[in-house]
Parts: structure tokens; sequence; C-alpha cells
């Protein structure tokens, strides 16, 4: 057994039948030979199959918002880099040269791909109910103590959830200002309450962005202690 | 066996071994009782799962993009909302009472979320081979000839291409005015092609949307016969 095959026995508890797929799936595109794009597509469908799965066993009162934003904060790629970083993927990831002389085995969206095509791959070598093992044994640390629903909520949300239990009319976004070029645009949103009188403004490289950072400011204002 | 067992049988292939998780699944949330919503969440993640598998097998030289384009035209509302209603789900489903007068036993995002309810609850029925062969069975039309790559590629994809297979300049897309009031701002947004001297406006309720006017208009522009 080789070295790439030992450290995903002893740290993932699998053997590959098929040892190319895991090959395959510590393989970026950036080098040659097969690598985990594809793997990374099958793996991320099973990883979001087996999370929700937990997330709804564990949350049987909660909504599909709430499950939903449990799912995606599990599932992320600066969750995913998390777990595959404390796995020491970074030893065992293929890289091209450019990449890896650019340190492209510590980026997070490759240590988070090259996870997702290892559960992929554990899928394609022994079916759903390998990976699913494999999956809730590296997730452990994490769903030993899933985040409170409250935590998950982005800033729009939880502004719009305080607003309606007062029984206040809901903040207004208006986008303001677009600058700069195509594809570096900044845009500048204004979040009002009316019958505050309050307004705030967010700056960001997206639409969303900017709304959600001026329903932060408007959180603070309502609330500075928070 | 009453009705709907009997209705799933023959369709699905199957029988519930508990009986309430198929009555949940087919409740939607206008009506009282234990609705659909949680049972949707689940499908949707264990469909995308089959899915996935699915197109990857049968497709082994598309690369990560034309995956999931395949499986997003497979997997979205209306896809899902054609097959139930061939499936007869309408004379299944269970409807608050307003619901029920507006005609909601026939409206796509119903009939959908139903169906995907319905694969949720087998999977919580039976596990994950279990949904996975039911899956296969309700889809095997649209599986037996999938679409061609071609044809699932947006607007703004297939003129990129276009241009980089010529090794032109790529497009250039420019948010050029936003009008109207929050929540209902209409953008406009121009796509240019500075080598060819041409420049192309699209509108819409979205950036996005209004991108993809823009390009389609370009792509008119350059191949007005296509």
């Amino acid at each position: 057994m080789d070295k790439t095959a030992r450290w995903v026995k002893s740290r993932f508890g699998y053997t590959f039948a098929e040892a190319g797929l895991l090959a395959a799936a510590l393989t970026h595109r950036s080098a040659d030979g097969p690598n985990n794009e594809r793997l990374e597509f099958l793996g991320d469908a099973v990883l979001d199959c087996v999370i929700s799965d937990i997330v709804y066993r564990r949350r049987p009162a909660a909504n599909e918002g709430e499950l939903s934003r449990l799912r995606a904060s599990l599932v992320r790629d600066a969750t995913l880099a998390e777990i595959a970083d404390a796995l020491g993927i970074s030893d065992y990831l293929i890289l091209g040269t450019g990449e890896k002389k650019s340190g492209g085995h510590r980026r997070n969206s490759i240590m988070a791909g090259a996870l997702e095509a290892i559960f992929g791959a554990v899928y394609l070598d022994a079916g759903f109910a390998a990976a699913d093992r494999v999956i809730r044994r590296i997730y452990a640390p994490l769903t030993a103590e899933l985040p409170d629903s409250e935590e998950l909520k982005d800033a729009k949300t939880r502004l719009q959830e305080l607003v309606q239990s007062d029984g206040r009319a809901l903040p207004v976004y208006e986008l303001e200002k677009v600058s700069g070029k195509a594809h570096r645009q900044t845009f500048e949103v204004s979040c009002s309450l009316e019958a505050d009188g309050l307004r705030t403004v967010g700056r960001g490289l997206s639409r969303r962005d900017a709304e959600q950072q001026a329903a932060a400011r408007m959180l603070d204002k309502l609330d500075p202690g928070e």
C-alpha cells in the first residue's frame, strides 16, 4: 500500500479497490492526466445528500429555510477546506508546476475540491453506503455540535425578522450607484427604515454584498450592543 | 391498500412501509398537518445525487460545466412538474382551501415539490438504494435520450465560445442604467465586441437577465440565420 492509500485508510477509514480513482481525486486540473473536476461534481452531490439527511434528522422542528442554511454552512468551500486542511490533504495533492509554485496546495478551492472528489471517488468505488460512512466519519467533529439556526441567518434576514417582530414596515433597499468598468464594478445600495427615519449605505462587488453590508450597518444602528 | 398507495405502487413501483410519509409528501404547506416542505428539501438532494450519477456515467467525456447544465435541465421545476403531471399527481395532492380554489393542484412549483417530496419519503422509508430505483424508473423517459450539451448552453456562454474559437477579444458587458424603485428596478446592460465594432443592449429585471438578452442579440447580429 503506498503512502497516499495509507493516509486515506487511516483518516477516511477506507481502502480503494480501484487505486486510479483516488489518484484522479487528488489531481487538480492544472496537472496532466485525468483530473478531479468530474469527481468533484459527483462528490458535491453525494455530500449534499448525506448532509441533508444529517440535518433533516437532527433538526426535526426546523423548516426548509433553516435546513438549507445549516446545510450550506457545512458544505461551503471554506468549511470543506478547513476539514481537508486538518486531514493534511496538502501533502497528497497533485498540481501543475504553476499552481505548485504559487502555493495552490493550500488554496481553499483546491483543497475543498479534492475532498469532494474523494467523496465522489468512494461513491464510484463502492456505492452510496460507503460514501455515506466516510462522510459521516469525516464530518463527525462538525456535526457533533451543529450551529444554532439563528447564528446562520444573514444580515438582511435578521433585519427583516427584527422589523417584522415589531410590526414595523419592511426595510427598503435601493441601488444608489454603480461605478467602475465592466467586471470591476462597485455597487452602492442604501437601506432605509422609513418609520424610524434611519438610513445606511453598503458597498460591495455585487449588489447582494452591498445589500448585506447595508443591512448589517442598520442592525448595528438599531442595537449597537448586538 | 388505498387509492393513493395503489397509484404509487403502479407508477413508482414502490410500496411505503410507513404510510404517513406518503401522505406528508403529498401535502402542500397550505393544508393543515404535516406538510412536504422538509421532505422536499431531502428529496431534492437525493434526486440531485442520482441524476449526477446518471449524467456522470452517460457522458464520460463531458466536463464539469456540461454535467452541471445537463443535471440542471433534468432537475429544474419545469421538468419535474412535467413528469409529475404525466404521472397524474394532481389527483393525489392535498392542498388548503385557498390553493385548491385557485388551481394550485396544477401549479408547477406545487407539483414539482410534491414529486421531490415523494423521492425524499422513499429515501426515509427504505434508504438510498430504494430512492435510486424509483428515480431511475420515473426518469427513464427523459434519460433514454439526454439533450445535447450544445443545446443547453446559455447565450453568454455560446457567444464567448464563438468569439474565442475565432481568436477574437472577449465580449465586454457593462451596466448602463438602472431605473425604477427598489424591488422593481430594471437593468440595462450593453454587450460590445470591440474588434467588430458591434454593440447590443439588453434589459431585464436582473443584471444577469439583461446580460443574457444582450448576448442573445449579439449572437443574432453575428449570425442572423442561427
